[in-house]
């Protein structure tokens, strides 16, 4: 068979199996990940040793000393990836949950309840723990999954498919539902993503080249996630001490993710009071500062800002900074410059943040909280199978639910329409 | 300006204007529908005239009877048209719903808030009054919306949107949050279907062909809609009057439309009561029966049935007919043939009617009614802005909450990660 051939067969085959999972008692469903869990363990030593043909072959190839970091297994990461199955096996099952009910005026009983999305192809890159997160997810959901990681980690991913299938076929689930595509061609990732017959969404997890490349080639459906310019917002009326430790929470804590602060923008009737004492806590933290002309006129020590500050991802100790005249300009400033990612105000006015929480219409929006807990598992969703900057479908960080659909039902006793 | 010029500012100018739509108060957002609805009756005359421009041009085309009829607008259409305006106005507004909210160990209060999508691209076909409609469900739930109708209607079009503009500015309101295509080149189609940084959703409402011809060439999301092969399966259990009403009621009442019924499941062990009842009172409405070699055992009239009847989707009064070994075998059936479209269950069986409506992963499912409620305003969504037979974002008929999406929010005092 050719490339093409085979992704076409795995991803039929997969539609096929789709039907059993979406059938599965959460029983079964969590049966099998705590199998799946106990049998990664298991299995370490042979894991670890699949893995240093990827470790080998990376240092061949002049991986950089962090990539071939995120691609090792050891015995604790093994424990890991088995703890993080187990976990999804504990959360609650979304399938089968009526989330409404109402009565029509002819008797009707019209619901809607959860579904699986069908099969879900997650694209991903160097970190084999992922194999194990998204099969869980997607299975305890009720889905069929394909996997396509990195080439750089294929040894290992297959190693963890093998052990995972292999619990499948005891429990008598065809293994078909979760697939690893065994070859690394570029060739395949292209024709996995023609079959939207078979597969209902597609979900990259890396770098914005990779989302780019799948968003381009797709005729699937893809959930997107480019960049996080995550904005706070101090407004006159904020609590300096609450506002400094949240700008410094959201800056420093871990600037390489996503929900890390980039822009702060500023009320001019604090400006004076507030700049210097905020700009000299980052400037003593190492953060580099680029402002406005009204900023630097508090903060002499920070950099001019061009139009790029505005929209830029830094993801490193790096913050813009903006005085706005009012909320108004703040919200204009997030509307233009935001990626819908997460923004926070930092206020004591009532109406303000009432305003703030309903006008900004990024995935998440935070009143008097660091920007870092945008995050499914901060935000308390048990785990996170990824995050949309785009409003279809889901919006924000995405947990099981959003590894589902609802259906309608409808319960009659003869009902016709007239 | 060029036409792709056109449509770009159109796009960019209805994102702009989005945003104000989206902070509208549901009381000014009802307003303006009610005014756009009065200003429809007064301007009766100016839109028969302009309506009359359409149909001349359609005459001498050769456009069909039934087209031209599609096509026309008289005093009691108009007063039809704003009557719609008037029902999405009594709808309660989605906007700023908080669907959910829960605490956290830290004490964030977090919750998911219904936010407009931003805006929507409507592409149909010949009616006028989708022109009307569209736009105010839209409006409604806060969305900008570009409205890109028929050349056959183009003139009737225009001057709806110039009534409900001329609204829109006495309001206030920037006119650009509804914009109808001023144009009929394809070429103006093919570049709005390009402008994902302004427009978050496409809506497709006509034949396959154009659904088709969408799909194919947008990078926006597209809610599709290709066709509707629904299945009534009549278990052992069944109660025959009832059966019989429903799918006479589902086959004949409007055969066009996709919710109407095109294939029955029969189980075996009914086949021999049920069937030649069935089959008399259909052949008596003029159904042509095309059935499998056992449903002809006991309905010599029906015609073989062959693999294409299963796929089809007949829209007139063709009925396919099978006769199954059990709920397992209707099931199967429905999962290879169904278009995940609409299917029901007759039955007086407990478990069976359970496990027909878990495990049909249709758009909607019935126990005991006909296929036909499948419809937004049957089922209690209160108008229906279209009907999605794919799994992301929406399923099945939509109302005005799948023009939104959801936001999280999040109320702190001062959290910050550690």
């Amino acid at each position: 068979m050719t490339i093409a051939e085979q992704i076409r067969k795995i991803a039929r085959d997969a539609r096929q199996a789709s039907h059993v999972m979406a059938r599965l008692s959460s029983g079964a469903k969590n049966g099998l990940l705590l199998a799946m869990a106990d049998a990664l363990v298991a299995s370490t030593s042979m894991l670890v040793e699949e893995n240093r043909k990827d470790l080998t072959a990376g240092e061949q190839k002049g991986l950089s000393s962090a990539m071939l970091d995120r691609l090792m297994l050891d015995e604790s990461r093994v424990r890991a990836m088995a703890d993080g199955l187990r976990e999804v096996a504990a959360l609650p099952d979304p399938v089968g949950e009526v989330t409404r009910m109402w009565k029509r005026p002819n008797d009707l009983q019209v619901g809607k309840m959860r579904i699986p999305l069908g099969v879900i192809g997650i694209i991903y890159e160097a970190r084999p723990n992922v194999t194990a997160d998204a099969a869980a997810l997607c299975l305890k959901a009720g889905n069929g999954v394909i996997l396509r990681g990195g080439s750089e980690a294929i040894h290992s991913n297959l190693a963890i498919a093998r052990i995972l299938q292999a619990e499948m076929d005891k429990a008598g689930i065809p293994t078909a539902a979760l697939t690893v595509v065994p070859f690394a061609e570029r060739e395949g990732v292209l024709e996995l993503l023609k079959q939207e017959e078979c597969i209902d969404l597609i979900i990259p997890r890396g770098g914005e080249s990779l989302i780019r490349f799948v968003v381009e080639h797709s005729k699937i459906p893809v959930i997107k996630h480019y960049k996080g310019v995550c904005h706070v917002f101090v407004d006159a009326s904020a609590d300096f001490d609450m506002a400094e430790r949240i700008i410094v929470n959201a800056k420093t804590q871990r600037p390489g993710v996503c929900n890390a602060l980039e822009t702060i923008l500023i009320h001019k009737d604090v400006a004076e009071t507030f700049i210097p004492r905020i700009a000299a806590t980052l400037t003593g933290l190492k953060v580099e500062l680029r402002g406005d002309d009204c900023f630097r006129q508090f903060a002499s020590q920070a950099k001019p800002a061009t139009e790029e500050d505005w929209h830029a991802e830094y993801l490193e100790l790096i913050l813009a900074a903006r005085v706005v005249d009012d909320l108004d300009e703040a919200i204009d400033h997030i509307n233009r410059y935001g990626s819908l990612h997460t923004e926070a105000i930092v206020t004591r006015d009532y109406a303000t943040s009432q305003r703030f929480i309903r006008e900004v219409n990024s995935s998440c929006v935070l009143i008097n909280a660091s920007t870092r807990f945008a995050d499914g598992n901060q935000l308390g969703l048990g785990a996170e199978i990824g995050i949309s900057t785009t409003k279809l479908h889901s919006f924000g960080p995405m947990g099981l639910e959003d590894l589902t659909t609802t259906k309608f039902i409808v319960y009659g006793d003869g009902q016709v329409r007239t």
